[in-house]
C-alpha cells in the first residue's frame, strides 16, 4: 500500500487539477486491461460531452458516475479509456453524444476551467477529470497515425495508439508550459490577455520550445511579451492543465529591467503591481476592480505566494 | 539587443544541450520567413542522415555547414527547418540521403548521445543540433495529420504543420520527463537499465504522464521502478533531451523508506551509494569498476551536486 503524502511540504499539491489519486500504471497494461476494468461492477466513469465534463448537480454533486450512468447516456465504446484505479476501483473516461444544447436536469456540463473556478467537485474528481479531458482530445486529435496516415488504434485502456501498418507507436502527449511571476523585489509584472474577464491580469505563461530548458524559456517569454529581461529562475510549483494537455511549470523570474514593452499582438496591457495593489486584488477591493485569476490556478499560488512573502 | 546570463546562477546553464544561443522568434514568423532566411548568404546548417549529425571532424569541428555545403551533400529543401537565428544570422537544418555507410573524411556521422559525450563540438552548436534533431524527428513522425490522415503541410519555417483537409494546426511536441535522485541524506539511489554501458549506474527516470504534477510523476516513478517511498520534492534544473524530444525536468526526491524492490522489468539492478562510492565512481577508480554518466549529462550534474553538498 503506498504511502501518501497529501499533505507534503511543496506547493502543488494545493493547487487545482494536481491531486491525482489514480494509479495509472500504465507499465503494468496489457490488451486485457480495459475489459478487465468494464467487467468490475464497481467501475466509475466521468462523461464528456463536446469537451465538456458531465457533472450531476444536486445536494452532492459528482463527476463520477456508474456502469448505468455510462449506458445510459450512451457512452462511446470505442472512446474509453482507463484513466486508473482509486484503490482498487476502476476509473475511466469517455465521450457521450448529447441531444440537444444542455443535458437533463440535474446535470450540467461544464468546461474545464469552469470546472476548476466553480470547484463544483471534489479536489481528486477535478484532477481525475483533467487527466480525462487531456487525454480524450489526444485521442482526437490521433486517430491517424502521423507517420503514414492510417487509421491508428487505442491500446493499453488508451494510454497508446498503435499504428497497423508502419508498426508506429504514439503515446499521449504532455505540452510544458512555463508560467511566470517576475518580480523586483517590491513590484510583481502582470499581463492582461485580451479574451481575459473584466478588470483580470495574471502572470506571463508560454510553450516551451523545442530544445529549450526551462530557465531559457520564462527569459525568452517574459522577454518577448514584456519587454523585461530575467536573471535568476527558481522553480515554484507544477499544474496539470488540460487545455489541450499542459503541464504548467510555475517559477518566479529575478526581473533586471524595469521599462515595459508589452507585445501587443499577446497583450491589450502589462503593468507592474506593488504588494499591497495586489492584496486589493486578492481581496477583490481594489479601486480600478482588478483582480487576479481564482485560487485553484498556479497563476493565483504564484501571485499569492510571493505578497506572503 | 538582448541581455544574455551565461553565466547566471541556475545549474542548468551547465548542462548539455542547454545552451541554446537561438532566437526561434516563432511568434514572429510568418510564410516568408525560411525563404529569407535561406536567401541570407550567411546561413548556417545542421545535416542529419539517419538521425545522425553530421560534423566535420578536422583540426575546428563544426557541426554547423555553408549554403555550399548543403547543396553538395544534397540537403532535402522538404525538410528544412529554420532553427533560429544567431544574432541575425539564420540557423538551418534538414536531413541529407548518405550514400554508403559513412560519409567522406573528414566527415563523421555522430548519434545525439555520442555528439553530448564526446564533446566533439562547443556547446551551442551542440545545442543547436539538439533543436534540429527534436524538431526534424517530429516532422518525420506527424507528415500527416493525426485527426483525418490527410498529408500536413511544414509551415513557419518548421514550427507548425497545416492540414489543408479539416484545418488541423499541430505544434512541435516536447515531451516533460521527470530525472530524480532520490536521498536519504547519506546515500543515494541509483539504477542499472540492462542497455547500460558496462559498470554504469544512472539516475531514474521516466514520463510525466496526463494530468500529473512534476512532484507527483517523481514520487509514482521512483516507487514504481525501486519500490523507494519520496516525500518532499525539490526541483534542480532542466535539461533539453533529444530522444526524440523530451525535456528532462531533474529534481532531488528525500527518500522515506529504505527496502529497495526494483522493477526487474525496467533494471537490472537498483542500490543504495554512500556518498564516498559516488566519489569513486565520477573518479572512475570504483573498486568495482562502477561509473556514472559523464559530465554533459543531468543525471551527472544531479548526482555531482549532491556529493559536493
Amino acid at each position: 500500500m503506498p504511502i501518501t503524502f497529501d499533505e507534503g511540504p511543496e506547493a502543488g499539491r494545493r493547487i487545482g487539477f494536481g491531486q491525482n489519486r489514480l494509479e495509472a500504471a500504465s507499465e503494468e497494461r496489457d490488451e486485457t486491461t480495459l475489459a478487465t476494468a468494464l467487467r468490475d461492477g464497481r467501475a466509475r466513469f466521468h462523461l464528456f460531452a463536446d469537451g465538456k465534463v458531465l457533472v450531476r448537480k444536486d445536494e452532492d454533486p459528482t463527476a463520477s458516475f456508474s456502469a448505468q450512468d455510462y449506458r445510459a447516456f450512451g457512452g462511446s465504446a470505442e472512446d474509453l479509456v482507463l484513466l486508473g484505479h482509486d484503490g482498487s476501483i476502476p476509473v475511466l473516461a469517455t465521450t457521450i453524444a448529447m441531444e440537444g444544447d444542455a443535458p437533463p436536469e440535474p446535470y450540467r456540463l461544464y468546461d474545464m476551467r469552469s470546472l476548476l473556478y466553480s470547484e463544483s467537485v471534489s479536489d481528486s474528481e477535478a484532477s481525475a477529470a483533467a487527466r480525462a479531458s487531456s487525454l480524450l482530445h489526444w485521442h482526437a486529435m490521433n486517430r491517424h497515425c502521423g507517420r503514414c496516415g492510417t487509421r491508428s488504434e487505442s491500446r493499453l485502456g488508451g494510454y497508446r495508439r498503435d499504428c497497423g501498418k508502419c508498426g508506429s507507436t504514439i503515446f499521449p502527449r504532455t505540452d510544458p508550459v512555463v508560467i511566470m511571476l517576475a518580480t523586483d523585489g517590491e513590484r510583481c509584472l502582470l499581463g492582461r490577455g485580451p479574451h481575459f474577464p473584466p478588470g483580470w491580469y495574471s502572470t506571463l505563461a508560454g510553450f516551451v520550445e523545442p530544445g529549450e530548458t526551462i530557465e531559457a524559456a520564462v527569459r525568452r517569454e517574459t522577454r518577448e511579451e514584456s519587454g523585461i529581461e530575467i536573471a535568476a529562475v527558481r522553480y515554484y510549483a507544477s499544474q496539470p492543465w488540460p487545455f489541450p494537455h499542459s503541464l504548467m511549470i510555475g517559477a518566479y523570474g529575478e526581473a533586471v529591467s524595469s521599462e515595459i514593452r508589452f507585445d501587443a499582438r499577446e497583450l491589450e496591457d502589462c503593468r507592474w503591481f506593488t504588494r499591497s495593489e495586489i492584496v486589493s486584488m486578492i481581496e477583490d477591493n481594489h479601486p480600478e476592480g482588478l483582480r487576479c485569476p481564482p485560487g485553484k490556478a498556479i497563476a493565483h499560488a504564484l501571485i499569492s505566494n510571493w505578497v506572503a512573502g
